[in-house]
């Protein structure tokens, strides 16, 4: 199939859409449904051990992907502790459950808020600084989350018990534990101290420091 | 719409699908698309505050609603520390972001899987437990999630700092704070001594002691 052959050529995905009930809108999560099938996207087992490659490999491994979203919402009921839930955690089942599972890469999500209400100006800004982004995805860090072949889940599917004991929720499949700071209530001396978090934030932010305040 | 008047006669609306990509097919979702439209779904104001009535109201205030999930996925996958996320948070746009964000009351999903690998008589089982479960919806504690008008959020949709501190993750808009445990693993003296744990677990078990293993 001809989407398929685009996306087994492609090093980087972008899924540009808006936001419809905390979600794709059905015709993207369609095309989700009919192209990622069976023996091409997953359910491929890998020789040497047996097993099937999912979660951080599997029929689309070596590409990145990309989800820009833009929203009605403004950004506090995205952010870390907002009301709607955090941007990687309402689109969890595109970055972990899409993304990841298939082997692509999820880089952070490009997030646009607000976009009712935008001064003139704003749209090419951030047109601006989208362009900057995908020219730069090859050097991101992308989301980090456990794979299956990394060893940290038993053969029910489950985190072994001495992996992030305690921990429960999606934070517990991430390498880096808690989502990343918002930076728009960050306090910046702190923010400068910790480089931890710093690798962790939101790079749509990063990208958009005169948004920062 | 007749879609809209069918929503607006229901005390109860069951929603039943396969848990494809980690969500609804698209064809359910582009019927949430469709058919819950601002000022009817949402985007309508409470005369008395002046405030939009969302997150616990909503044009859909006073419904229950249930989602039935059959998945291929094992039971581990979708627990509490499941490679796959809890059920939960998978389903947080739509249990949240949905059900939720238009005044419904959810209650909490259920969950049916290995569906592949069902042995003989499973299916007639799981129908008397489906059926059983519908029947006694009206009386079921709903997901207490925190809801818009009851103030735990500041005027940017955050949560308020002095609630929940510290904690971040769809965890923290739930009035019970962490995910019903899952029963599989649980101890049984630790579950019997745990009034509230058993309160939050997932209906779907109490309901197949028989699978509880």
């Amino acid at each position: 199939m001809a989407e398929q052959d685009k996306l087994r050529d492609a090093e980087l995905v972008v899924f540009q859409f808006p936001l419809w009930w905390y979600g794709p809108p059905a015709i993207l999560k369609g095309r989700f449904d009919r192209v990622l099938v069976s023996g091409y996207a997953f359910g491929l087992v890998d020789p040497a051990t047996g097993r099937v490659r999912k979660f951080g490999d599997g029929g689309l491994a070596g590409r990145r992907a990309l989800a820009v979203v833009t929203a009605g919402d403004r950004p506090g009921a995205l952010g870390e502790r907002g009301i709607s839930g955090h941007i990687e955690d309402v689109l969890w089942p595109m970055l972990r459950g899409t993304f990841h599972y298939t082997g692509m890469a999820p880089l952070r999500p490009h997030l646009l808020t607000s976009v009712h209400h935008w001064q003139p100006g704003r749209f090419e800004e951030e047109v601006d600084c989208l362009v900057s982004r995908v020219h730069g995805a090859a050097d991101e860090e992308p989301i980090r989350f456990r794979t299956l072949a990394g060893g940290d889940y038993g053969d029910d599917y489950a985190l072994r018990p001495d992996v992030a004991p305690g921990v429960s929720g999606n934070a517990a499949h991430r390498l880096d534990g808690d989502l990343p700071h918002d930076l728009r209530h960050a306090d910046h001396e702190e923010h400068e101290a910790s480089t931890e978090r710093a690798r962790n934030r939101d790079v749509t932010e990063i990208m958009r420091p005169r948004f920062e305040h």
